[in-house]
C-alpha cells in the first residue's frame, strides 16, 4: 500500500519554530508572504524548557514594533548595566551612561512563547511535533520539507525559499555538500552548571564573575526564581552535586571583601551545559538560507546566541520580501555575507568575554595575572567600558 | 697580594646604563641626589645598537620637560595614528581624533644617546664598560655594588637604595631569592625577522598587518632608512634569507587591492627578535628596586618596552625622593605594586595585539576568521578603536 501525501504549497517553507523561525514567519506574514513552520518538538516542550536570556535593545524593538507583544517590557527587567567581579571586586559597566543602551532579561522561552500566540493570533501555519523531516531539491526552484504531522499525516511542504532555523543540532546546515561547506569550530575545556532556584535576587543585574576557582554567573529570572551558573568540567556528574555543595561552590566565586553574599534557596533545575563556539561558510545553499543556532553557536558568555538569531532575521528577512515582491534577487545574494560579518565580532566577542572570566584547566599562572590588567584597562577607563559595552549591547546594525 | 679597593659613596646605585637607569638617574640629579650608574656596555655600543622607538606622549613629556632634550621633537616624527592592515585592507587608528594623543617614532638608542649627553652635561657619574658587577647586602641599609672599572679598579659602590636596570638578562632580579620572587612568563611560538634597509619610507606612519602568511609591521627610522619586521620562527636562520626573499615575504604579507609596493633598497642590518612575555614579582627586594627590562619584558607588538620602564622610573623616582628628603618610606613601600598595575594592563595590551595580529603555526582556522571580527570590533567602531587608541598611546597616569 503506498502511502498518500499531502501536498502543501507555501513561499517559504521553515525547518524550526524556535525564536529565528518563528519571528522570521512573522515579519513574513507582516509582509504579506506566506509561510509554513514545521518543528519536531510540541510547543509546550519548548515553553517550558528553562533558556536565559539577555535581549539586545535591538531584539526588543523588534519583538515590540513587529507587534508581537508588548510583554518583554512589562514583564522583562531592563538593564542598565552588568557587573564584572575579578577576584572578588566589582567593577560595573554603565551601558546608559557608556553607550545610551540598555538590555533586557527576559528568557528565551517567553521569546518562544509570545512569538508562537502571535503567529496562532495572525493564523500563521506552523506545525508542531512534526516527525522523520527531510528538506531536498534544495538547489531547485522547487525545494521542500517532507515530514509526517503530529496525527500521523505525510506532508510534501513545496516553497520558493527554504530556511533552516532548526538549531545547533539540526538536519539543515548538514544539507550542505562537505565540499562547500566550512565547519568552523572551537571546543572549550569547561562547560556551565546551570541551576534554578526559589530565592530572591541576590543582585540588581547579571554578575560576571572570575576567580581562582573559576567563573560563576549570578542572573536572575523574576523575583522569586534566579539562575545561577558556574564553570564546571564538560563531563561534571550532576548527581555529585547536592544543594548545599553547589551554594559553596557559587558563593566561593564570588566572595571578596565586600561581603557579597548569595541569597539561598531550593533549587529546582540543575543542568550541565557544554558549548563551543562554531560557524557554518556558507549560509546559503541553493534556495537554502541557515538562521541562528542552525548556521551558528556561540558559547553563553555575552548572552549573543538569540540576538544573534534576530540578526539574521533582520538581513533575511527583507531579502526574501524583495526576491518575491519586485523578483530582486540580490538581497537573497548577500545574505550569506552580510550575516557573518556580524556572525563574527559577535563570535569574536563570546570568544574573548569567556576567555576573560574562565579559568583554563591548567592553565600557565601568567594568564590569570594578565587578565587582572585587562579587566583594570576596560573597566578601569570609560574607553574599555565602552568598547566592552558597545559588543554586550549589540552593534548598530549596517 | 691583595688588591685595594675604591670605595665609591653615593645615596643611590644604578646597575645599568640603558634609558631606564640614565633617566631615573636624570631624574635624582634634578632633585638634588647623587647616584652612581655602571654599565657593562661601553657608551658607543649601546649607542650603535639599533633599536626600534614609539615613545608615548609621557615618555616625550619626561624627555624634553626634564630638560634633556628636545632632539625627540625635531628629529623624532610625531604619528597622529597607526595602521592594522587585515589581509590587504589598511584600516587607520586615528589616536588624535580619538583619545587627542600621538607617539612619537624615535629610536631608543637615541633616547640613550640623549640621556648619555644630559648626564655628561650635568657631571654625573655613568661607568660604562665595568666587568665583574655583582650586588650584595641587599636587604641591609647599605647595599653595594661591587665591580671593576673600564681600567681595571675595584670599585665597592655603597649606597643606600640599589635600582636594577641592567635589562632583561641582567642580575639584578636574580638576587631575588627564589621563595621570594615568582618569575610569570609565556612563550611565543615565533619571533620577529627584522631589517634595516637603505630606502625613502613606504608608508607615513606604522602599518601593522596580518594576513594568512602571518604578520609584518611596516616601520620607519628616517627619510633615507626603513625598520620593518615579519613574523618567523624563533629559529630562522638568517642565511636562509637573501634581500629578494625578504622583499617577496614582506610584500606578500601586506598585498591587497590597493596595490600597495614597499618601497625597496639595499637591506644592512638584519635580526632575529625572539621575544617573549615576562614579569617579575615583586619588583623590590630589602633596599634593591627593580626598573625597566630588569623586571618585566613585553613582545614587541605595541611598542611598549621602553614607554613601560619609563613608566617604572615616574613611580620610582618621587618615592627616592621622599626617601631622602622626608624620611618618608611610604612611595618605596608601593612601588612594586603601584608599578605592576600599569605593567600588567601593558603586558595585556601586547599580549593581545600580538594575538591579533599573528599567525599561530597550525592554529584553528577558526581563529583566524574570528580575528577579523575582532578587527571589525575595533576598527569598524569609534569605541573599539578609543580603546585601541588608549592601550596603544598609554595610559593616563593614576
Amino acid at each position: 500500500m503506498v502511502k498518500e501525501r499531502t501536498i502543501v504549497e507555501t513561499q517559504v517553507g521553515i525547518v524550526g519554530a524556535g525564536p529565528a523561525g518563528l519571528m522570521l514567519s512573522h515579519l513574513l506574514y507582516k509582509a504579506g508572504i506566506d509561510s509554513v513552520v514545521v518543528e519536531k518538538r510540541s510547543h509546550d516542550e519548548i515553553a517550558n524548557t528553562h533558556r536565559a536570556g539577555i535581549l539586545e535593545a535591538g531584539t526588543v524593538k523588534m519583538l515590540v514594533e513587529s507587534g508581537v507583544d508588548g510583554r518583554v517590557l512589562t514583564e522583562g527587567h531592563e538593564h542598565e548595566g552588568t557587573t564584572l567581579r575579578f577576584e572578588g571586586v566589582s567593577h560595573r559597566i554603565d551601558f546608559q551612561k557608556l553607550v545610551g543602551e540598555s538590555v533586557w532579561l527576559y528568557p528565551q522561552n517567553e521569546v518562544f512563547v509570545d512569538l508562537a500566540a502571535a503567529r496562532k493570533r495572525d493564523g500563521g501555519d506552523v506545525r508542531y511535533e512534526v516527525t522523520d523531516t527531510q528538506i531536498v531539491d534544495l538547489t531547485s526552484e522547487q525545494p521542500k520539507i517532507l515530514c509526517t504531522s503530529a496525527d500521523g499525516e505525510d506532508l510534501e511542504i513545496r516553497c520558493k525559499i527554504l530556511v533552516g532555523a532548526d538549531g545547533s543540532k539540526g538536519i539543515s546546515k548538514r544539507q550542505i555538500p562537505e565540499d562547500i561547506r566550512t565547519d568552523n569550530f572551537i571546543e572549550y575545556p569547561f562547560a556551565w552548571f546551570g541551576i534554578l532556584c526559589e530565592a530572591p535576587a541576590s543582585a540588581p543585574e547579571l554578575i560576571y564573575a572570575n576567580s581562582e576557582h573559576g567563573f560563576a554567573l549570578i542572573s536572575q529570572r523574576s523575583d522569586t526564581v534566579q539562575r545561577m551558573y558556574f564553570q564546571c568540567d564538560p563531563n561534571e556528574n550532576i548527581d555529585d552535586w547536592d544543594d548545599e555543595r553547589i551554594w559553596a561552590e557559587l558563593q566561593r566565586r564570588i566572595d571578596g571583601p565586600d561581603g557579597l553574599q548569595l541569597q539561598r534557596g531550593k533549587i529546582f533545575d540543575k543542568t550541565v551545559l557544554p558549548f563551543r563556539s562554531y560557524v557554518c561558510e556558507p549560509l546559503r545553499y541553493g534556495n537554502m538560507f541557515l538562521v541562528g543556532d542552525a548556521g551558528h553557536t556561540v558559547p553563553p558568555t555575552g548572552a549573543k546566541g538569540l540576538n544573534l538569531a534576530f540578526c539574521d532575521v533582520r538581513v533575511l528577512a527583507p531579502a526574501i520580501v524583495d526576491f518575491f515582491d519586485e523578483g530582486d534577487e540580490s538581497g537573497l545574494a548577500e545574505y550569506s555575507a552580510k550575516a557573518l560579518e556580524r556572525i563574527w565580532k559577535a563570535q569574536n566577542f563570546s570568544y574573548w568575554a569567556t576567555n576573560l572570566m574562565h579559568i583554563q584547566p591548567g592553565e600557565n599562572p601568567f594568564n590569570q595575572k594578565r587578565r587582572r590588567g585587562e579587566c583594570a584597562s576596560i573597566t578601569g577607563s570609560d574607553r574599555g567600558a565602552a568598547y566592552f559595552a558597545e559588543c554586550y549591547t549589540g552593534w548598530p546594525d549596517k
